[in-house]
């Protein structure tokens, strides 16, 4: 029998280091199958340890199927079988690779603040958080009961919240009630389950081009292709979707009315009527997302698609993320109720519903007024970084060449840039590096367009989500310096 | 201008009540289009309350759409387009109905435990349920830091939790470290994501027949095919299988080798090699669904097939709903890191990742060593539970007619009956009636096989996760007893 150095001050239990050091020396051909371990009696006594504290090392390794239990009591390593070298790629191991589906691309882009200043995040402010109310509010949510952990969840999550978000839809004019709306992680999440449902292999959806490059991906995964429709300042260029209509037969519209992501545009009440007009007569459901909806902190406030949904024709996707806590993954989907049940369905079968926990402590947040505060606290904060990134923009970047988005909430603004080889690739690769250079990241605006759809200009996306007000002036005076040495 | 009628005790804002009675007059047509409300300062005066409450009220209706302001600082009801006939359904509604692409079975059978025993919840008894542990947990992981709730999550999930359960798979043989597992909601997400990063449609996946239905509904609604292999006494009939690969090419094995949904068994270590050399010499990867492993409370423990996985082959799913909370939703994905490189890129385009806080709480359960003390609590429990199934089968079950399964863990027993029309879905139909009819409600065996794959016997599944030791006695005395009755 070999000897086992025990180290008894380690935080590893006893018999687990004896397993260990076993299952080392069986691995490493020092112990050959068929051989015998010592008795456990025996093997406890020479290492001076309680003699259950041994069976369960040899519990243990007959677990990891290193032995076996034989006749007569003994243990004895166990013959493993080799592996079948036919089936090994070169390395000995599975080519993964060659199996999966489609090379899934990142959607996301990196969102780490290096140095300098970072337009490019856009999840709220973590200084901004109400830490202390989400404690608060946890302790509440599990306070008078389990917060419903206790068994599955409904497919349609947590009613409270459901229902404090169909009476503030209500509000807004929308025809929401509880029934009509499902609970989701995260506003992607709900296209996610709404493009499963709706979305045959194959099939079109038309985006806002530039868009939500994420809604652009998901749409791809699912097999079904992203059909651009221009932006103009005032939203979608509705002659242009209706072309798209005639031509492509999309089986759904996905467009965010209000801040749109890239451009910071939030189209009037009229261009949604229309909107609404064309979509109703060609029976095109609407996916809304409402992703920004809550930051109206100025200009004039224009309900949401769903608002003027007579039909039930609209999908309304909407999130927290954008408010607090994008980590917590709450979003919402509402819809006609049919339409609810198809998607709690599909829910019910991908994963058997979502965490209560969140929703629970959201709720509490949102009962107890907190979230309202932290709301105006939000308004009050971004509105100040808004008009300063306006009025910087008015300042430093007067060149002829050069337009800003003049967004009426949210968090970004999109800036266009002619001159030099504007529109190509190459050109807005180029201007993002020297930004960068210049300590500034932004998100390049090529990445907004959906494949095969060319950019008319070269852009970019700035979101003061993450820059507070000295630094959005800073930034975007950097920003006008890069401009100005560019050739024209 | 209509007289409104205002509660100063509601709780409801006295401006949100101006707004919601002049919005019911306008859509009631009680204001026409193009009328003009009354100047703020005159409504203030009239009903006794500050000018901004009415201000603010003007604003909501404006947002709703119901007003807009115009030139001259009046505020007049809007003219709203009416919805366009032509796409209108017979109700007015647009039809979901037609756009669904498929109509989602609902997977799950209803849980809902009705009078006298119920043999079907697969849920951890909520009395056994730590809730203070919880609560302390919670606590803790909100104290140090927020639990990473402040940026959009990694898609792999809490690392600290990962470290942990790779650790533990360590333990029991398997090469896993912290970069090659994945958390996800629960074990269905994970094999979701598993089925959409792998499955092209039209794509078999061999699964066990009888097996678990919730799987092979999330295969159908990927658009692939579940092929049943049937279950012998000690596992899948490997043979079938061969002849399953032969056949139909599948991409991959759905296994459950621990307590399996629905029969119970567990497969020894010789069927696992066997298996694993079949696999290995077709390249075809396997899933293997430990969503019961922890629950190995007598009998011989068997590592993981993922134990005996030399060429990252297997993809280990586990979770923790079937040990604590399962409203918790936290599971996990144990695979080579070049898959759950591709799987972590599905998720991010699906879901931008889960929340934080689920995963975080329970790290600090098992941290603290909590989780490890309630795993033994639950061990003792349902020991005794399955002793007394086994005993009480063994007592009242004893017609040569009546098969019972030898469950070595887990929460399930498989029950076969010959006789009658044995094997059709109208003999099983009416036994399950009976059975509810004496008070004992049970899972029919028909809906744990693929759609085409024919059961060999009426058959059903019993499992005492929910049941205590009194009624598992009484429960299987009244089977016995309407068996009995049954003609042979």
């Amino acid at each position: 029998m070999l000897l086992l150095n025990l180290d008894r001050a380690s935080a590893v239990p006893l018999y687990l280091q004896i397993a260990q050091q076993l299952a080392a020396r069986i691995d490493a051909g020092a112990l050959a199958a068929g051989e015998a371990l010592s008795p456990t009696r025996l093997l406890a006594q020479r290492l001076g340890v309680n003699r259950s504290t041994v069976c369960r090392a040899y519990a243990q390794l007959q677990a990891s199927g290193h032995v076996e239990s034989c006749a007569g009591g003994y243990t004895r390593v166990r013959a493993r079988a080799a592996a079948t070298d036919a089936a090994r790629t070169s390395d000995g191991h599975f080519d993964w690779g060659s199996r999966v589906r489609s090379a899934t691309s990142p959607a996301r882009s990196v969102q780490a603040v290096g140095d300098g200043i970072d337009f490019r995040p856009l999840a709220p402010d973590p200084r901004l958080a109400p830490v202390h109310a989400l404690r608060r509010a946890m302790k509440l949510a599990l306070a008078d009961d389990t917060a419903g952990l206790l068994d599955y969840p409904s497919p349609l999550g947590h009613l409270p919240l459901r229902q404090w978000i169909a009476e503030r839809m209500a509000h807004l004019g929308a025809p929401v009630t509880a029934d009509s709306v499902m609970l989701c992680n995260g506003a992607q999440h709900g296209l996610d389950l709404v493009f499963r449902t709706l979305l045959a292999p194959g099939a079109n959806v038309a985006v806002e081009a530039p868009g939500y490059a994420c809604a652009n991906a998901l749409i791809a995964q699912h097999g079904a292709n992203p059909i651009g429709v221009p932006m103009r300042d005032d939203g979608l260029d509705l002659a242009a979707l209706a072309a798209v209509i005639a031509q492509h037969r999309p089986t759904a519209l996905y467009t965010m009315p209000n801040f749109q992501n890239p451009t910071g545009i939030t189209t009037p009440i009229a261009h949604r009527e229309q909107l609404m007009r064309l979509c109703e007569a060609h029976a095109l459901p609407i996916i809304e997302d409402g992703f920004a909806e809550d930051m109206k902190y100025f200009g004039r406030a224009v309900p949401p698609l769903k608002a003027l949904d007579r039909q039930g024709l609209v999908i309304h996707v909407g999130t927290f993320s954008k408010l607090l806590f994008p980590g917590l993954r709450v979003g919402w989907i509402a819809a006609s109720p049919t339409l609810i049940a198809a998607l709690a369905a599909t829910r019910s079968t991908a994963d058997l519903g979502g965490s209560a926990l969140p929703a629970a402590a959201l709720w509490q947040l949102c009962a107890s007024g907190e979230f309202d505060r932290h709301l105006r606290r939000l308004h009050t904060e971004y509105r100040r970084r808004m008009q300063r990134l306006i009025r910087a923009t008015r300042t430093w970047l007067t060149s002829e060449r050069v337009r800003c988005s003049m967004p009426q909430g949210g968090y970004v603004c999109w800036v266009e840039v002619d001159g030099g080889q504007a529109g190509t690739h190459a050109d807005e690769a180029e201007l993002i590096a020297a930004l960068a250079a210049a300590g500034v990241r932004v998100t390049p605006g090529a990445g907004c367009y959906p494949a095969g759809h060319t950019p008319a200009r070269t852009a970019f996306r700035l979101s003061i989500a993450q820059v507070d007000e000295a630094a959005i002036e800073r930034g975007v005076q950097r920003i006008g310096e890069v401009l100005r040495a560019r050739r024209p």
